[in-house]
């Protein structure tokens, strides 16, 4: 039977691999790299240094292919229904990767940036494969640290305040209010700082771009303050790189006679 | 100057160690291991095979102190000033073994469950001692692989689904009434199976305890029929082994017309 592991990389810092990722990565046979064009070829650069860094050459053969163009024009409610043309597109693409580039009894890896758990596709892709019934395989995965997880150890901080809840959300449900009930809220996502919204509020804002890279920025403090300087940070940044990811934790801190 | 690390070690699999933490704990001069009391010396002894795994022996002291007994007769709102108090207690043991066992040029280290941005104390004491002002010491801090990320992987699902948020919660806040705004749902620190609350709503559950460990336990299915299995897996895993970690995602299915 085919095998696929699904392993989590990390979110920049090639250190922050598992040990059990090293050791999958050893195990697989081959490798799936998607390219999501030139913009981000950065990030298909760590999967390959992963791969000289862990796994002898010669033990595996690398398959490349194009990911599907996500319909990004497509706004509001729209969003979901693109996205799911979007995950059968690139459900075709691996379907025809796993089928015609594994042999029978080899394994196959696709390296997922972060933790394969947040915001990514691939285990409902290949769920969505296995639903069609054209080629059977086993899968695994691999937990990775994810960029969450990096951006609080950066800023040496927690994600949740004692006894409290933590939410991880989009910019763009952000955008649309702060969460109910929560008062610590992590955004992924946002390309459009949806932060700003609550600049009179009283939240501490822990920031950070490309974390765990060389081109990492991180900043942080009360959102007033903080903000316009993120904004400036990430204009610049995005600008010089052509590409941009990051991620933030906002803070909300208690209201006077509630703290 | 004094320098602590405080590395997050994964869950239970010590496979989940990232080459990040490997490098910190050989960099360590002195670990500090806390010891909760007999029934949960399993977590002491991970914490032993670890260093034994990865670091020469000779190179390092291990410094081993009693952890401060938690308060937990005080329910309800009594919970957090118990917190405090404790944490307290514990940042006296800190500052002491910080002053008195690391010479001014070496560096500790804390090992930490899980990552130490999850319901972990460890930051907030480091920061009471700095606010004290009595000892200075540099700190960093290594992300480590969550139980909450162990959980999904070995469900082979998503943290959150597509564009949607997810809310980390305790079991106590469970029990007060099912969070607003999110239908993803994680909970740590339940002691008392709070999900039983919501046998009769149209919610998966995804179980899972000593995750990552030999005693691994996995459960999962619409919560009206894995619950009463889950509360039996459970008591009779704590009756066997005198103690019980556990965490669970609720995922909440749309509702008709909505979905
Ligand atoms: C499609 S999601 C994938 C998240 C990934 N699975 C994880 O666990 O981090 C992409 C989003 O992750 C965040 N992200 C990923 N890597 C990052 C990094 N190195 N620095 C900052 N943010 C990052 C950004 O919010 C970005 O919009
Ligand atoms: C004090 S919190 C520490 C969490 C830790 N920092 C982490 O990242 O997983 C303890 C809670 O974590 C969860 N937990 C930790 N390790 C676990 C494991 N191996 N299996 C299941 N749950 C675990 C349980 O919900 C437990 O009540």
């Amino acid at each position: 039977m085919r095998t696929i592991h699904v392993i989590g990389i990390g979110a920049g810092d090639p250190d922050q691999l598992t040990l059990q990722a090293v050791k999958a990565l050893r195990r697989t046979d081959v490798f799936f790299i998607l390219d999501k064009g030139e913009a981000k070829s950065d990030l298909v650069r760590l999967r390959r240094d992963i791969l000289d860094a862990h796994v002898p050459q010669g033990t595996y053969r690398l398959v490349e292919a194009r990911d599907p163009e996500r319909d990004r024009s497509a706004g509001g409610a729209a969003y979901s229904p693109a996205v799911g043309d979007w995950r059968s597109a690139r459900a075709d693409i691996y379907e025809r990767l796993i089928a015609e580039e594994l042999g029978e009894d080899e394994s196959g890896a696709f390296l997922v940036w972060g933790d394969p758990a947040l915001y990514d596709s691939t285990l409902g892709v290949l769920e969505e494969i296995l639903e069609r019934g054209t080629v059977a395989f086993a899968y695994d995965v691999v937990p990775g640290i994810s960029s969450v997880s990096a951006l609080v150890a950066r800023h040496r901080t927690g994600l949740n305040r004692v006894a409290r809840p933590v939410q991880i959300t989009t910019g763009r449900r952000l955008a649309e209010g702060f969460p109910e009930g929560v008062d610590d809220v992590v955004v992924m996502l946002d390309a459009h700082q949806a932060f700003q919204r609550y600049a009179d509020e009283d939240i501490d804002i822990y920031w950070g771009a490309y974390i765990g890279t060389p081109d990492e920025i991180l900043d942080s403090g009360p959102l007033a303050e903080a903000g316009p300087r993120i904004e400036r940070l990430r204009a610049e940044a995005r600008e010089r790189k052509g590409w941009i990811m990051d991620t933030y934790l906002l803070r909300r801190n208690p209201r006077g006679g509630e703290g």
